[in-house]
Parts: structure tokens; sequence; C-alpha cells
């Protein structure tokens, strides 16, 4: 069936997130190096493992940790990167399958330059694995389908419990449960308004630490239904690329963290004709106004439910992948790896 | 006529960097701080200006001042960047009008929380200047029309100046009379090519100092064009968004510093059915493989060259405007500032 490999890999994200934090908890998954004893952390990939660096680059940055995304291709098309330098600098690279030719070609230059590396893949034996200097396999995120998902989703919490608190910890905990709760109540309401009408433009906005689902809610559309996604930080939407919407967009907002200014946003953006999804811990604040308000734990902090936020994001986008007659499980000109 | 004010400014732009680099020369001109005194700086802004933001923090950077770009709306948003600090921090605020909203709030919680604030505007006597610690005006980036082109070359190259060595201000000296040239040369085959087909979705390319950039041309086109647009670190294309390439796509790649990750990039556009347009001081090396180049000089640094760059970018969405039937001086859903 159309889509079927997608949609099971969508689904089984909640069993695997179990498994994983059950590998974690017993302490079968460590980390090879305290990301926290470095002077600067460089967090490295491409496609949705940059969306992921960027996730991930927030959660630690706001933990203690000097950590920064950078997209692979940077680092090989631009000496900057990787001039001399004195700190003590650790880069980790991340990738679903281990083989982006931009992040192997990353690590060399970075290990050269003088970076502890660090490779982070969901492929037993996969390349980033064996030439890093470190290296975490995450088994629970390796995925059959093209389109990334639960690699998403496993890689971030794999690498946010590794460097969380025993607080982020008991929240990441509740995922599972969430998730499963999420994918049942949601389904159809996220059918319904994926065939409400005839999208043809989409829109994420996010702030804070949701900028980066934001960014990987967008390629979710292009990837899946091949349609035209944005992706902005929340608020920069109103300077300027508000002027493209229509009756025909539809925008999916992460609740932000002030909601005087969401619920503002949110109206505005009624107001310009387009539907409205909001997902995040505060999403019911914004019920009267929005399309479909989709909201998770609000103890929950927006970092440590980012991939428990993905689940309805990824839903919509695989409804829409359908209702525009797309096949997620081969989107056109699209290849599993980028290999050059 | 459609698009007159527009088009009269964006043609002015030679003419006024020459005034304003005559009163760079002249010293009537200097920056009230040094950025380089301080541990981190900030540069923020929103929509244009937070794009000018990240082309400044990038050109900042690779001379050694620990500079970061972030868009006002965050600091308002996530009381996570105004937290308690001990480091000397600068906040540099960016504003055509001065009035934007969330750049005056976010100067407030930056002064409250220790950084140093600098207001550079276009506008005398505006908000931003008046409340910051420090300010810069900008007269030759003022502009009537409502899509910010000569208020964003203008503020970037009074910053590259001030910031830069003296090998950078002869670089940034030739920009007048390379503007002059590229815009006589390219006029025609830029509305050539606007108008060779009914483009339809726009994507801009761009690394390492032309990120900025190729988000600035996105938003440019969507402004003035009102037509779908995106921007992408230049290889991160192949990872998902190529999905969407067709033959009504316009790509605008920003010349990699890299050639043969250029040209290889260059190839797979051409091969997806994409039309191509390289702009940047190596674009000439491209002629082959584009439906057009438009070199600048290949002396001048891509920071350096940013400007001059912008030119042909600028052109191309104000063509695709006009073929579109867009009026560019008056854009759908938008004002010149946003204030709430």
């Amino acid at each position: 069936m159309t889509g079927e490999i997608t949609r099971r890999e969508l689904e089984s994200q909640p069993e695997r997130w179990a498994a994983l934090l059950q590998r974690l908890r017993a302490g079968a998954l460590t980390l090879p190096v305290r990301p926290a004893d470095f002077d600067e952390v460089l967090l490295l990939g491409s496609g949705t493992s940059y969306y992921l660096a960027l996730a991930l680059a927030d959660w630690m940055r706001r933990r203690g940790i000097a950590a920064r995304a950078v997209p692979s291709c940077e680092i090989l098309l631009d000496p900057f990167e990787t001039r001399d330098h004195d700190a003590s600098r650790l880069a980790i690279g991340l990738s679903r399958s281990g083989r982006s030719s931009e992040l192997i070609l990353a690590e060399a230059r970075l290990r050269d330059a003088g970076f502890t590396t660090l490779g982070v893949s969901c492929s037993q034996g996969s390349d980033i694995l064996v030439r890093s200097q470190h290296a975490l396999l995450i088994e629970e995120g390796h995925e059959d389908g093209l389109v990334m998902l639960r690699s998403f989703t496993s890689m971030l919490i794999a690498l946010q419990w590794l460097t969380g608190t025993d607080a982020d910890r008991a929240g990441l905990e509740r995922l599972p449960d969430l998730g499963r709760t999420t994918l049942e109540r949601y389904a159809a309401p996220l059918r319904k308004l994926a065939r409400a009408r005839d999208f043809d433009r989409f829109v994420f906005l996010g702030s804070g630490p949701d900028h980066g689902l934001a960014c990987e809610g967008a390629l979710k559309i292009q990837e899946m239904a091949i349609a035209t996604s944005e992706a902005y930080h929340s608020l920069d939407y109103r300077h300027g690329p508000k002027a493209c919407a229509d009756a025909n967009t539809a925008v999916v907002l992460f609740a932000l963290h002030d909601r005087d200014h969401g619920l503002s946003l949110a109206r505005d953006i009624k107001d310009l004709g387009a539907a409205l999804l909001v997902v995040g811990g505060d999403a019911a604040a914004y019920r009267d106004v929005a399309d479909l308000a989709i909201e998770g734990d609000p103890a929950l902090d927006a970092g440590a439910a980012a991939a428990l936020t993905m689940l309805p994001v990824q839903a919509f986008a695989y409804e829409t992948a359908i209702r525009r007659d797309r096949n997620p499980d081969a989107p056109a000109n699209l290849s599993k790896v980028v290999v050059f």
C-alpha cells in the first residue's frame, strides 16, 4: 500500500522510544566523551540531521554546553571552520545511515584540525561510526523508509538523555506513553485537517527549542508531500513571508513560550485566511483560534517534549502526502543516502 | 508606474554606496563602540534585518569578533538569551525604520540584562537610535519603498567598513563602480531570464558568507513577487528540498568557494529541470552550466562583495514581480514597519 512503510515507522516511534529509554536507564548506552568537558561542541548533519543538530545544540546550550549546529557541507566548503584554534573542540556528526558523503568528509577535516570526533548513527558498522574517534550507535532509530522519522526522534531522545539532568530524564521517560496517546487521539483530526482544503503551501513557525523542529517539519512536507514548505522563527513571519499567505496555506505553529505573543500571531495567521495547526505543551490555549490544537504535556519543557511534539507534525505531513496522491515511501528525486 | 519607487531605489544603490563610502573615508561616520572589545556580540533584526545580521555576524566572526545573529523576536520570547552572565556583551540592533516593535522591546531587555546596546537605523531620530546606549545613523540607506533594498546594502557596507581591515576597505571602495557596471550589463539578461518560463517556485542556495544573502534573496521574491521561495545552505538542497524541483523552479546559486562541489551541484540542479542563475565572484566558471552567470569581481572576497552580489538577486526578484503582475511598491499583506 502507498506509504505503508512510512506509516508503520511513524507509528512505531513510542515503542522504539520505550526500548531506547530502557537501554539508557540500564546504562547499556553511554556517551564515550563528555560534551561539557570541551570549550566548544559542533553538531553536524545534513537535511534532517542538520535540523536534529539545531535542536540538540539548543538543548545543550541551555544546559551549559557551548554547542553550535553547522551543516556538514559548510565544514567541507569553508576552510574557516577548520582553521587552527587553541580551544578543545568536539565535533558530533549525526547521520542515520552513517554514510552521507558530506559528513564523512567533514569528519576527516575536523579530525585533522584537532577536533575530537564522535559519530552518531542508526546503522551498525557504518562509516561515520568506524571513522570517528568515538561512536554511538542508536539502533532503535534504524528505519527502512526513505524519509527520516524515528531516526530523528530516537537520536534526539538518546542525546538529550545523555546530556540531560535527572529532571530532564524523568521528563523524557514520559514520552512513550504520551506519544501513544497523541497518535491515537489525533490520528482522525489530523487526517481531517490535512484534507480540509487543497493546501499547496505550508509554513512552520517555531521559536527557541522549537526552531529546529519547525525546519524539520517543513522538510517533511517537501519530502513526503512534494509541496512548498518554509520555516521561520515565529514572529519573523510577519516581516515578509506572510505576503504569500492565502486560503490554501496551512501554517503549523509551535506554541510559543510567551502566550500573549503566540495568540496574537495565531490570530494574525487566521486573519490572513490560512489554516492553523498548533502543537506543543501550551497548544490548548490556542483552541479557540486554531483549526486544530494538539497539546503535549504542559508540565514538560519544550526541549524534552521535542520528540513528542514532532509526532503530529510528521503525521500531518504523511496525511498531506496521501491527500496529494504522493507516495512517502518513494519521494520524487530523492535517494536514501546522499553520496558523491 | 507599477514598481517605480522600488526600481528607482534598487538602481540608486551604487550612487548611495559612493556617498556612504565618502563619509566613511572622511571619518564622518564612526562606530561609537568597538565590537572587538566585547566577549560576545549579538546582532539583532527581523526579516531582512535578521538576514543582514546573519551576513554581518559571519563577516565579524571571520575578523575575530565573537558575533552571532539572533532574530529580535527570540530575545523577546525566550528568557534564555537575557539570562545573567559574566561576559561583556554588546547587542547591535538593526532596523531600517528604527521602529520595529520586536527590536525596541528586545533592546530594553538586553540593556536590563547588562548588554551594551548599539542601535543602527536609516531613519533619523528613530526609536532604536534614541533608546539604545549608542547609535549609528546610516542615512544613505533611507528609502521610501516598502521592500528593503538599499537599506540592506548600505547598513551592510557601513558596518563592514567600520569593522574591517584596510584591505577590506580597499575592496569595499570598489563596490560603486562594480555595482554600476553590473546593473547596466545584466539588466536585459536578468529580465529575459525572469520571463523565460512561468517560474512559480524559487530556491536560493548559499554557503559561508553567502548564506544570509541567500535567505535575503528568498525573502525578496516573497515580498516583491508574492511567490514561494526558500533558502538553504548550498549542498543541503540535495538532502530533501530538491524533491520539489521541476521545470517551473528557478534556483539562484551563490557561486561556492569550492568550485568542484559548486559545479557538481549546478549540474544536479539543471538535471532536475530547474533554471539556474549563478551569482558571485566565481560565477563565470558556471557559464556553461547556468542559464545565466553574473560574475562580480573574482578578486573581491565573498564577504566584501556581498552588497554587489545582491544587486542581480534583487533585480531578478523585481523582474519576476513585474512578470507576475505584482506591484513591488505595495506587496499584499505587508506594512513598512511591523509595530504591535
